[in-house]
C-alpha cells in the first residue's frame, strides 16, 4: 500500500488574484489589508506556502499583475521562496472585448488579443514560468449573434500562432467553461473542445479542469481519468461550488467529489512529477483570504492523503471479482478516515506548525497587513 | 375563441436599470447614449411606451434611483405619459451587507435593512407606487456559516414589519432566486418559500416570479398555474436565460416556455386587471438597450398573441377525452402561428408604428442621447 | 456537546421493495435469493434489524405486498422482532392510470385511485401503521395535455377524502418529485406544493423528502430546516443520486449532503421522538441487496454521529460572530472526524457484531436463501 | 436565399422500436394495434413514409428485430418502399450485461459482447444497411465499482475490432449519454469521448447526437457545428426533453432549439448528401405511435424549413458589423414565421395529403391494425 508520507511530494498553486478583492455582479466587498500591488500579492503567497509547505509557485494574472521589471518581480518572488507559476492570459476586460478576443468578428481585435497572449510568453520568458494558462471568456449572448463554426476558425488560429511562439520547455494550459459571462455559446465550452484542439495544436498543449466549469451533473473524474490515459491532462483550477461557477474553497462543496479526483490522480501514480500543475482559483468574496487560501491547501492535502490510503491491490480484486460493494467500500474506507493526525505529524517532520490555521493567526501577519496597507487601491478583478 | 387583440389590455413594465449598464462579474462595458440619473433613465423608459403603447409603468431601484423629491420624479413621468411601477428595495450594496440584510446575524444590520424597506415604502407613498417589490441576496455561501433557521426566524421578523407599514392599497411582492450572490444557501431560494411567507403575511402579500431565477428543469409553468389558482400571484420578472440567472431578453432563449407560460396567464383569465404585474428584468449587457428592451415587449406581446389564439374548446374536449396528441396539437397550433401580421395591424389600429424597432431607430433618439449625454457618470447598478 | 451514542435512538426504517428486484426500463437484473412474498422481503428486513439494531420498521407497498390476512403479515412481522411502518400506495400501475390516477380526467379512474388509497388506510387499521405515504406519478408529457389547474383541483380533493378517513393516530405523508414518470409536468413536483396541501389538509398532514427528487442545484438541507421550522417535516425517503432519481444507497453519492441534512435534524433536536419517519427508498439494481441495505443503515448512523459530534456552542459563537471560516471549521471537524470506531463500540455494547456487514456475510443467510428460495417468481416492482 | 423547397431533400429515418411498446421503470403500457414482430413495425415504419415521404428507411434494434432470414426482412421493406437504416446493436439486456458489455471487468462477456457486434454487421450485410449505431449502457453504479481508465481501455480494445470488420461502404456511429441506465459513470457519457474515438478508430467512425443524452444546460448546437466543422457528425437521434432523457416527441419539449440545431445543419450545407443520418430516436409512452412518430417527422420537417427561410446573407452582415440584435433578429425572423403553410404545399405538389396525420386518422389503418393484430405478444424493449 503507498504511504500517506507521499502527500509532501503534492505542490499546490496559489493565484495572485485570490489574495485581492473579488466578489459577483452585484458586489464585490472590500476587506482590509487585502494587497495593492503584485509584489504585496506575492508577500502574501508567501505567507501560505512558509505555513504550509505546500504552495511553493504563485500564478500571475496579466494585466492584473503588469509591473514594468518582471525579473524583479521574479526575483521578489525567489527572495520569499516561491517560483513563478503559469501566467494567465487576460483577453476579456478592454471595451474591445465586447463581442469576444481570439474569436471576435473584427480581425483588428483578434491581432490586439493575439498580441496580449504573445505579450504572456515573453512574461513567461522573463519570470520563468513554464505555463501559458489560457481561458476566453468568448463567446456569443444571443442565438444568431455569430457564427459558431467561424468563431472555432478564427480560434484555432489565435492558438496556432501563440503555440508557435512557445519555447521549448514552455506549456499552453487550455481552460474551458460551460458559461459565464457568455450566455448563448462558449467557444470552448467543455473538455472536448479543449482536448480536440490540443490535439491538433502539438505536445505542448494540454487541456486545464476547473472543477467549477461544468454542467450539472457532469462527473468530472472521468474527465481526469479520460485525460490521464490520454496524456493530456496540464493542469487544474481548483474550487468548489454548490450551483454555477461559485469559485468557493476547493472541499468546501463536495469533499467526496475531490477525494475522488484525488484518487483518479493518485491511481494514476500522478500525484507529483507527471507534469500536472494543481492549482487553485477561487473567490474568497466574505471570508478572510489568507486563512481561506491556506483552508484550501488543506482541503487538497487531505484528500490526496486519504487516496493515498486507498488499498490498490484490495480495490483491484474487488473490481475484478464485480463485487460492487467491495470495491466500493474500499474507497469508502479509506475516504471515512481521518487523516488530519497524520498530516499533522508529517507538518512536524517537516517543521512546521501542524495547524497552519492557527499558526497564520498567531502569526500577526493579518494585523500586519491591516496596519500598513492603508492608502492606495486595493487590488481586485480590474486592476 | 378570445380575440388577440386582447392583447392591447396587456401592460408591461419596464425597470429604471435596464436602461443603465450592467455587465457580469468579469466586466460591465459601458454604452453611449446611457442615462446618468434616474431622470433620463426614465425618459427612456417613455420612448418605449410611446413607440409600443405597451410599457406604460417604469419600476424604480433603491438607492439606484435616488433623488431628493420623488413628488417630482413622478410628476416628471406623468409629464412624459408613465406612472411609476414597482418600488425594488436593495438591501445588497452596502458592505454591511456582507453577511446579509434582513437575515444578518447582527441585529443592527437588519435594523438597517428594515429601515430601507419602509424608506421605500415612504417613497411608494411619494410617487404613487402601490408595488413593493422584495428580493433579498440574502443567504450564505458555506455550510455552518449561519442557521438556516434562524435565519427564517429574522427573515419572517422583517417582513411583518413592513408589511404592517403598508397602506390599504399597497402590496408587498416577494421574489424568490434559487443562488447568486450567496453560494451555499438562499435566503428566498424558491416559489415555496415565497409562498409560505406570503401566507403568513396576508392578502396584501404575493410572490413574484423572476423566469431566470429557477433550478434547472423547473417547470415554471407548474409554479404560475398554482399561484393562479392559489390568488397569490403578484407579478413577474420577466427575462430569459440558458443556464443561470443569465437575464437575457425575454422570449430569446425558450421563447416556447414563453407562450406556456402565457397560456396559463391567459387561460385563467388574468392577462390584464388581474393584479398581475409584468414586468421586465434584464441586463442588456453586450447589446442595444433601448431597442432590446422594445423587442422584448414586443416578444412578451407575441406570446400574449398566441395565446390568445389557443382554441380552449377544443383544448379542453381534447383533454377531457384523454387525447394526449390533439390537445397537444391545439396548443402547438397557436404557438405555430404567425402573430406578427396582426400585430402590427393592431399597432397601426392604436396610431402606432407597426415595427416599433425600426421606428426607434429612425427617430433619432439613439442619436440624440448619444450626442447629450456625455459627461457625468453613466448609471450602473452601482448607482 | 452532545453524545454520539444517542445515535441509538434514531430508527431507520427498511422498505420490503429493497429486499426485491428492480432495475430501469432498459433491464431488470434479477438476483438469486430475492424474495418470492412479503412475508419473505419482511424475513429479510428482519435480518437487518437484527444485526444492526436500528432498523426496526419496515414499509410495505400496496399492492406488490398485498396479502389476504393483513393482521397475520403484522404477527409474522413481529414474531421477528419488526413493526409495520408505513404503508405505500401505488396507484401508477395499472393500466388505467396511464393519464393519472387521482389527478386523471376521467373521474371513474380517480375514484378507483381514491378507493385504493382507503384501502390503504384499512391496511394500516389492520397491521397497526400509523403513516399513509402518497407519491403520486401522476402528470402529463406533453404541453397542453392536461390543465395543470383542474390537476391540482382534483387532488386536493382526493386528499381531502382520504385525510378524512384517518384515524386520531394516522398520518398522511405527501411526498414530491419533480419528474418520471411524467416528463413534462407532475403533480406534485416540489416541496412547495406538498406544504401547501398540507396546510389546506390540517395537522395530520405532513411532507415527505425524498432526497432524490429534486431539481439539481437544490438545497435539500433548506428545504429541512424550513419543514421543521414549519412543523411540517413528516418523513424521509434516503436514498443518493449523481444525476436524476438514481435511488443508489444513501450516503453514497454525497456523504457530506447526508450529513448537511442530519445536521439540521440534530440542531433541531428532531433525531428521535420528533414524528420524523427515516425511511430507506432505494433500488439495489446490481448491488446485493440485504448488504446494501446494511450498509445504507450504517452511512446514516455514521451521518449522524458526526452530526451529533458538531459542537453547537462554538458553532453558534462563531457564527453569531459573522466569522465565516470559523463557523465552517466546525461543521469541518465533525464530518472530518472518522466516527467508526465509536460506533463499532456502541453496537459492542448493545450486543451486536461491530461490523454488520461483515456479519451478515458470516451469517450465512445469502447462501439460505440462494437455496431455498428457488421456484415461484420473485418479487419487483410489478408484484 | 435559400428555397424552402429544398426541404424535400431532407430524409428522416424512423425506428422500428418506436413502433412498439415502451415505458418507463415504473410502468409500459401497452397499446391496442402494436406490432408482434419486425415485419409489422416496418409495415408501420412504410404507413408513415407513404404519408409523409420523408421517412424511407426504418432502422433495426438488434436482437428486438431479430428474423431467420435478414435478406427477406429487408425484401419485405423493400416491397412497401422502404430502405433498411441503421443496425442498432443491444448488449444491454442479458444477464451477463449486468457490470457491462464491451467494458466488463470479465473478458468472457467482452468476448460475447463483441461477438453481437460483429453479428450486427453481418445483419448489415445481410440487409445492406450502411450503418452500426452503438450506444454502450455501460457503466457504474457507485464510484470505486471499476477502474474509469480500464474501462477506456476495454472500450477502444472493443470498437477497434469492431471497426476492423466494417466494410467500405459501412460506417460506425458511436453515440454518447451522460447517464442511464449507469448512475455514477458511464463509458461514454460526451460527445468528446466519442469524438477521440472516432478519431483513434478512422474515417469510417463518426459520432452520434442524441439530442436527449445532454447535461442540463449543455449547447447542443455548438456540438452540432463542431463535429459539423471537423467532419465527424455522423447521425442525430431525434427526441425531446424536458429534464434527462425523457425520449419525447422531437420538437415538443423546445421547438427553437429544434431550429437552432437545424439552422448549424442549413448553414453548413448539410440538410443532405452530406452523410448525416437524421433519425428519431422515442418512447412514445402515453401517445398514439403512429401519429406520434408522423408529428415527430413533420417537426422536423418545420424546423428544417424555418432554418432554410434564414436569410443568410442579412446574417452574415449583421454578424460581421457585430449588430447583435440585428443578427438575433435575422434568425428569430425566420423561426417566427409559420412554414406549415409552404410545405403543405409542398406536399401537395408531390402528391401527398397536405395533411399527414389528418390523412392518417382518415386511412382507417389504426382500426384495421387494432383488429388485425390480436394474439401474440406485443414488441416492447424487451423483444
Amino acid at each position: 500500500m503507498r504511504d500517506v508520507a507521499e502527500v509532501r511530494r503534492l505542490r499546490i498553486e496559489t493565484p495572485s488574484w485570490a489574495y485581492a478583492n473579488s466578489g459577483t455582479r452585484f458586489k464585490v466587498f472590500a476587506q482590509a489589508g487585502v494587497p495593492r500591488d503584485p509584489w504585496e500579492k506575492i508577500a502574501d503567497a508567501a505567507v501560505v506556502h512558509r505555513l504550509t509547505g505546500a504552495a511553493p509557485t504563485v500564478a500571475l494574472h496579466i494585466p492584473w499583475d503588469r509591473v514594468d521589471d518582471y525579473a524583479a518581480l521574479a526575483k521578489h518572488a525567489a527572495d520569499l521562496g516561491l517560483g513563478i507559476g503559469a501566467i494567465n492570459a487576460n483577453v476579456f476586460q478592454d471595451d474591445d472585448y465586447k463581442l469576444g478576443s481570439v474569436t471576435n468578428p473584427d480581425p483588428a481585435v483578434r491581432r490586439k488579443a493575439v498580441a496580449h497572449l504573445l505579450e504572456c510568453v515573453d512574461i513567461m520568458d522573463a519570470t520563468g514560468s513554464k505555463d501559458l494558462k489560457l481561458w476566453f471568456a468568448d463567446g456569443t449572448n444571443y442565438p444568431g449573434q455569430d457564427s459558431i463554426r467561424a468563431r472555432q476558425d478564427r480560434l484555432g488560429e489565435a492558438l496556432h500562432q501563440v503555440y508557435d511562439r512557445l519555447g521549448p520547455d514552455q506549456r499552453m494550459l487550455l481552460e474551458y467553461k460551460l458559461f459565464e459571462p457568455a450566455f448563448y455559446t462558449t467557444d470552448v465550452p467543455d473538455w472536448g473542445t479543449s482536448y480536440a484542439h490540443c490535439l491538433e495544436l502539438g505536445e505542448k498543449a494540454a487541456v486545464c479542469i476547473d472543477t467549477g466549469h461544468h454542467a450539472p451533473g457532469t462527473n468530472i473524474e472521468f474527465i481526469v481519468a479520460f485525460l490521464l490515459r490520454a496524456g493530456r491532462l496540464g493542469a487544474f483550477d481548483f474550487n468548489s461550488r454548490f450551483y454555477a461557477d461559485d469559485d468557493l474553497m476547493v472541499g468546501a462543496a463536495d469533499p467526496f467529489q475531490l477525494f475522488r479526483i484525488l484518487h483518479e490522480i493518485v491511481s494514476a501514480d500522478a500525484l507529483a512529477d507527471a507534469g500536472i500543475a494543481f492549482m487553485l482559483d477561487q473567490c474568497h468574496n466574505i471570508e478572510a483570504k489568507i486563512p481561506a487560501i491556506i483552508r484550501s491547501v488543506l482541503n487538497v492535502q487531505e484528500a490526496a492523503a486519504k487516496a493515498l490510503l486507498v488499498d490498490a491491490d484490495a480495490l483491484a480484486a474487488a473490481q475484478s471479482a464485480g463485487d460492487v460493494l467491495a470495491a466500493n467500500a474500499v474507497l469508502m474506507d479509506a475516504y471515512s478516515t481521518d487523516v488530519r493526525p497524520r498530516l499533522r505529524e508529517l507538518r512536524a517532520e517537516q517543521g512546521l506548525d501542524p495547524d497552519p490555521v492557527a499558526a497564520y493567526h498567531a502569526s500577526g501577519h493579518q494585523q500586519e497587513i491591516e496596519a500598513a496597507r492603508v492608502g492606495g487601491v486595493q487590488a481586485g478583478w480590474g486592476a
